[in-house]
């Protein structure tokens, strides 16, 4: 799959901006994303029970199904901000809709950062003209910027669809879990989608894609995964039968993907990705149930961080993970590399185990002898810099 | 509560050894535990699917109900070894009862360390003399030393119980989790107890005290904890209505308390332990879960090694358990300190949340407004030593 320059806003009629506001002390922490047409969209959010207060406002903006702006900062989560917290969330998308000249209910607000905090509303009124004059298709590096925490890069891609163009952006580097993280994901597409479909169809990819990552095991309150398309493009994805729509489909899965993988590789502190895969369960709830006790093991995360084939460990957390299977069947393989097979260690020179780390990311398959559901899922190593760097900055 | 000398030998009857037969590269790592008399016995294991070879022999022992003696090593768990670490376990017990000259039936086996190795059994076969000839009720520091792993200090204590005596030891330091850990216990008691009530008592202690404590949210294959009474002190307990039953259970539960609270305190790496106690539950499965969220979270844990009061990640980990509960309801104090009130926070002077920490353990409350049910449980902090000690050890 080609990409395209221009992330977030190649699609037609896609703008955006970004700049410091002073949430943060030193970086840009405010962007807008505009679409000249108001365009049909669908959302995702975080199952944590504490919802953010502008997840509260987006979804039930989203409930008429149409968008043209979405505002985000970053450096704040306006997470367990009570009533005020509400209301500022409320306040944001009326600002930017009087300065766009637009319903605020057609604006989306998603914010990222430090939990419990209130939003430094002053300071944020003084940049929303900026920000709507600012609007511009080459502006999509400083809106990829501005929703950035602790990343240490931009997430960005765009892809050609038949006639239309699938835009993307994102941010998540640490609390990345299964169901979501401190993750938001905007995309973009020129190409018309009726509602329901595109909905249907940003869950299951969603399932797929970022709901199998995790970098700490820590659930966000502020996940959002928003996409927006305007029809500019003059093209309408009507029916999943049509061979335009499996086109879609197929980048979608494709860009989310990538996404989630670049998130991953990005994690906190990370060094070494791995690819966890449970074969022959019995149910796909005992694969997943595995896979993520498995991908979520501090343990099996520092073997993989000293580079230690430690599949001991492995089994261990795949046994600890509550699911039912029968050990004596349990057979694991790292890099392609079986070390143990149906209960039974194999022995292999050290030099071959140590040589399966060449592989990043590494594969991990738990294949448990007895059935046909899998499951996979991406994780990556827990390091000292992950420990430090969350003892010394407030989420 | 008054502590005696003698740890798990303090009680009549019982004594033990502990000697450096080459498993591990330094230390001792090879003990034996003796009762002159045959004792009743009772036992607790790790809820771990995968379950260690020693365990599914002294499992089996244990069914008659009787056991004299116990041989511990520690540097190999004797786990994810097939056949052939079933065969070598329980070759263990038979070198052991040959030399004690009783049936192998009345011994038990634990190993704990790394998962995946075939244990030295020649080593081990060639030290069983000197371990038996080395029997003394003054060696109980040999033997608790022989069974640590990773733990930085041996975890012993003896109490009197109107006539007899109590006595304990204990090793665990990482793979510490709800649901026991890489956890070693061994009870001995020179009360008579009958077999029903013993079972009955330790199981519900260990819900209670071992199975409230996590260090990584790891579950190890290979936990036991044990308990032998051999009556040589001469008085037999026999009904829960007695008053020197309610003596026993108290000085059990408060003996395994605090053996809970030292394997916490010593766990790997750790600097600062928390008491997570979760009111005001609808059921008590709502608050555990919380409580096992909050407690396993490592973005709370790392907060906890920053001495940061970031009640904002408590609340998320709370969100994040799946457990329902209204977040408007939710208050959660640090130190006594609320900081967050039904769902608003409170400005509270930086100085103040600083003091919180000068607590240790740092009692975290987290009210979910809605209920009667609470759960409890012990949990340190994530630091870069943890990491980098994991990285580079084998478990």
């Amino acid at each position: 799959m080609k990409t395209l320059r221009g992330g977030v806003t190649a699609p037609k009629g896609f703008s955006s901006s970004g700049l410091r506001a002073g949430v943060k002390r030193w970086s840009r922490d405010l962007g807008l994303l505009y679409s000249e047409k108001e365009a049909v969209a669908a959302g995702v959010f975080t199952q944590n029970r504490i919802q953010a207060a502008p997840l509260q406002v987006t979804r039930e903006h989203l409930r008429g199904g149409k968008l043209q702006a979405v505002i985000v900062n970053s450096g704040n989560a306006n997470c367990c901000t009570g009533k005020k917290g509400l209301k500022d969330a409320k306040q944001m998308t009326m600002w930017v809709a009087q300065a766009l000249g637009i319903s605020s209910r057609k604006v989306a607000v998603c914010s990222t950062g430090s939990i419990g905090v209130l939003l430094p509303m002053t300071r944020i009124e003084r940049k929303i003209p900026s920000l709507v004059s600012d609007l511009s298709k080459r502006k999509h590096l400083e809106f990829a910027e501005a929703i950035l925490t602790t990343d240490k890069k931009i997430k960005e891609t765009a892809v050609r669809v038949g006639p239309g163009i699938l835009g993307a952006v994102c941010k998540g580097a640490g609390m990345i879990q299964p169901n979501m993280a401190t993750m938001l994901c905007f995309l973009t597409t020129d190409l018309a989608v009726e509602r329901g479909l595109l909905q249907s169809l940003l869950k299951s990819i969603t399932q797929e894609t970022f709901n199998r990552i995790t970098v700490d095991g820590d659930m966000s309150t502020n996940d959002t995964v928003l996409l927006l398309a305007n029809g500019l493009c003059g093209h309408t994805l009507r029916s999943p039968k049509e061979k335009l729509f499996k086109q879609f489909e197929k980048a979608l899965w494709q860009v989310m993907a990538e996404l989630a993988f670049q998130i991953v590789k990005d994690g906190e502190g990370a060094t070494h990705v791995a690819h966890v895969k449970v074969e022959h369960a019995k149910t796909e709830q005992v694969a997943l149930r595995v896979c993520q006790s498995v991908a979520n093991s501090n343990l099996v995360k520092t073997a993989l961080f000293g580079r230690d084939a430690n599949w001991g460990r492995i089994a261990a957390s795949a046994g600890a993970s509550g699911a039912s299977f029968n050990p004596e069947r349990l057979s694991i393989s790292l890099g392609g590399l079986w070390c143990y097979k149906k209960g039974v260690p194999l022995k292999i020179p050290p030099h071959r185990l140590k040589a399966v780390f060449r592989k990043n990311p590494l594969p991990i398959r738990i294949d448990l002898g007895s059935g046909r559901a899998e499951a996979s899922m991406l994780t990556c190593d827990l390091t000292d810099t992950y420990v430090r760097f969350n003892a010394n900055y407030r989420t």
